[in-house]
């Protein structure tokens, strides 16, 4: 048996990150990661290994932090985990010992239930970089023949793939169950900027529709939807969604959640107080309601990261929730949304208060490449706090988002962002005058006193 | 004589949105505005008039936004204020009425007492459609011959200009009293990295120079330095910095302060209660310190317009002083500086401690247009509170400033912004693991407990 201090199994934006953040907080612990696979992906890089950045090998998470931050690395499958005797037994025969046990192992992605789903050339955003090679090829057969991809499903990720694969020039479909894409994050006006958008790159939307059966005999030929109607498909790919990776942890008898993750308390411990878990396989609540919360977000995962390596020793940083920040791109477009929607506040209780703002992105408007930002806000209008936002436009969304997510985690309110000290420049953002996030506060703050 | 509820003397970054808040805040007022200049200009905008936008007709603030707020415009100028008796008068020989009077007259470029500075072709950043078209034209003469142009002072305006004299082809030359460029903003590490850039466009340097005297007899044709050396130019642009206009308001008896501005307290108001005074044209202060502060910016003109604008019949927002948030672009780098350099900190009183991070703003690094993006924070060591930080990288850094000059505002410490909740996006940000505000976070947190 080899003994450590703090053993992590899974070395993603989960796992990585818990190994770092150990380190600078207990300099002189011993720290071993344990992870399947030979090279690990950037897990939210992954839609772009296919039109942008064209390989999974330009994806990697480079193992130089490990050795720069003195984590040992065994490349080995966890099998078991003995949380009475503290250790854990692993595919290549080995047993570990650990004072502190950090599960990060992440999750997979849902296939549905439906015929054909086991067909050669049915993909799904899998952490594997040789799965991943394997669609890659596929990608480049299907190019040289009729170009046709199905997507399953219109949120993010499968917006994202469709994305690429349209950017190297295939057909391509997204099939949607709900009325209308990234429905789950977006309120209906901005889930229709999105549809305009992805329609403009040519990417057909067939939204309230359900996937019967996949078709083919060997290969994927097509896909039948429940109306009946039947759509080519060389390729199909599968975005329905992901679920906690929770094998590991339930075998060893740790508590699961609501959401059936594994459950762990505002330090990120679970159910037994020597092994934490972050990331994909961790119970979330949200900073909002407190209640549980699906959410699965490299973000995330590495922020949970940073709360249990500060607290393994010693409990020093808390959870109060997750805001959730979302943001992502269709061609030179951004769309991000953060915090509860007005429909959400609603359901959550609040009395929303809406301001809304556009204005180009850069100033003045006739500066090249200026694009117009349009911003929704979500405030609760008795106290004026501010509860969420939406926002779409240019590359400088990303960084908008997380000016929102700062005066939500700060509890900022509509007269406070109004007089909020910001810095403006031509090349680079919205004139003071009309910069997005202040004039939405203040057309809230009127809103409020009417 | 006319009578009107709200009168606003000035029509730009200040005077402007002063008008629309006045308006938001008091649907009912009248509300009247008046300026020297048939077209206000975008303040920030016309450094890009030269190479990037084209005309000084693409850098207007349209007036339209008066009309749809319903504020009067009189083209006119103002020559004096009564102030026991509320009125004052134009050039036009109008007297007008007020209940209320905001000052927002602006500032003027700093001409240095020095040889041959009013020769033909000697030019600075006046906010006078007229005058730049003027200037414009010589640049186009300039293209046609020996094409050089000194840049005397080498802050943010005399660097902006210079880059853009440079898109144009011309021949280049910044001379800086200072041993380096943007000295006043930035620490020395961030300036050599600016110089640097400007060097790469070919952009010539001479810093620790003064200049003794502009060369010519009708038309500039050079540049004498204190060394002796001379500059060949055809085109001499003096970026040295601005002064309050303050003739207004000292002939009216209101009260000016050190900085010799008008002076306000922290609702804006002059030393006469129905007066207010905003943007360039006020005197400021230290967010840190409440010391006064020689910042003229248009960021900080608007948000006092916005303070102003609410308290004019009721006190109900509050300038908490100014944190200072600066940001420019060289070509496609941007860098920015907000609240304290490490060595302000030391001189307000403040035991820094440094944080620091770097790393490609996308991810993986391997994405298009990926480029390295670099934070410093200062922090204060015994609370931990952010005081500052200097970014330098892509062109989302004008947003990453404004996510740093919340965090400011909010007094967040090491940890808070450690554990901080943010979204990120492989097209838009940084990773989530590598995150630059984050790891600067932690990398200082660190350091303050050793």
């Amino acid at each position: 048996m080899d003994k450590t201090e703090v053993l992590i199994v899974g070395g993603s934006a989960a796992g990585l990150p818990a190994g770092i953040t150990t380190r600078r907080q207990y300099p002189k612990a011993r720290i071993t990661l344990i992870r399947k696979e030979k090279q690990a992906l950037i897990p939210c890089g992954i839609p772009y290994i296919f039109g942008t950045v064209g390989t999974p090998d330009k994806n990697l998470l480079p193992d130089a932090l490990l050795q720069k931050n003195n984590i040992e690395l065994s490349i080995d499958e966890v099998t078991s985990i003995d949380k009475s005797n503290k250790t854990l037994a692993t595919l290549s025969g080995k047993t570990w010992g650990y004072d502190k046990l950090i599960l990060a192992t992440g999750s997979l992605p849902l296939v549905p239930k439906i015929p054909g789903v086991n067909l050669k050339n049915v993909f799904a955003a899998k952490k594997d970089v040789d799965y991943l090679k394997g669609l890659s090829a596929e990608l480049e057969v299907a190019l040289q023949g009729a170009k046709s991809v199905v997507v399953i499903g219109g949120g993010f990720i499968g917006v994202e793939f469709a994305d690429e694969f349209r950017k190297r020039g295939l057909d391509v479909t997204i099939v949607e169950m709900l009325p209308h894409c990234l429905q789950l994050v977006y309120e209906e006006e901005f889930s229709l900027i999105a549809e305009k958008k992805l329609a403009d790159r040519g990417i057909k939307l067939k939204l309230d529709s359900s996937v019967e059966s996949i078709l083919g005999t060997e290969k994927v030929e097509g896909v039948r939807l429940r109306s009946g109607e039947v759509l080519k498909a060389d390729l199909v790919f599968l975005a329905i969604g992901v679920s906690a990776n929770t094998k590991l942890a339930a075998d060893a008898g740790l508590r699961l959640g609501p959401q059936q993750s594994v459950w762990v308390d505002e330090y990120m411990r679970t159910s037994d107080e020597n092994i934490f878990a972050i990331g994909d396989c961790a119970e979330k609540a949200s900073y909002f309601t407190k209640k549980p919360l699906g959410l699965k977000l490299a973000s995330i995962a590495t922020r949970e990261a940073r709360i249990a390596g500060a607290n393994l020793f010693q409990l020093r940083r808390k959870n109060d929730g997750n805001v959730g920040t979302f943001m992502s791109s269709i061609g030179d477009s951004a769309i991000g949304a953060v915090g509860l929607t007005e429909r959400a506040a609603r359901e959550a209780g609040y009395e929303p208060v809406i301001g809304n703002a556009a204005a180009p992105d850069k100033h003045p408007g006739s500066m090249p490449n200026a694009m117009e930002m349009k911003v929704k806000l979500v405030f609760d209008k008795p106290t004026g706090v501010l509860l969420g936002g939406q926002v779409v436009g240019g590359l400088t969304c990303g960084e908008v988002m997380n000016i929102l997510a700062t005066m939500i985690q700060k509890r900022m309110a509509t007269s406070e962002i109004a007089t909020f000290q910001l810095g403006t420049h031509p090349t680079l953002t919205c004139s003071p005058i009309a910069y997005q996030i202040i004039n939405a506060a203040e057309d809230a703050e009127v809103k409020r006193s009417s």
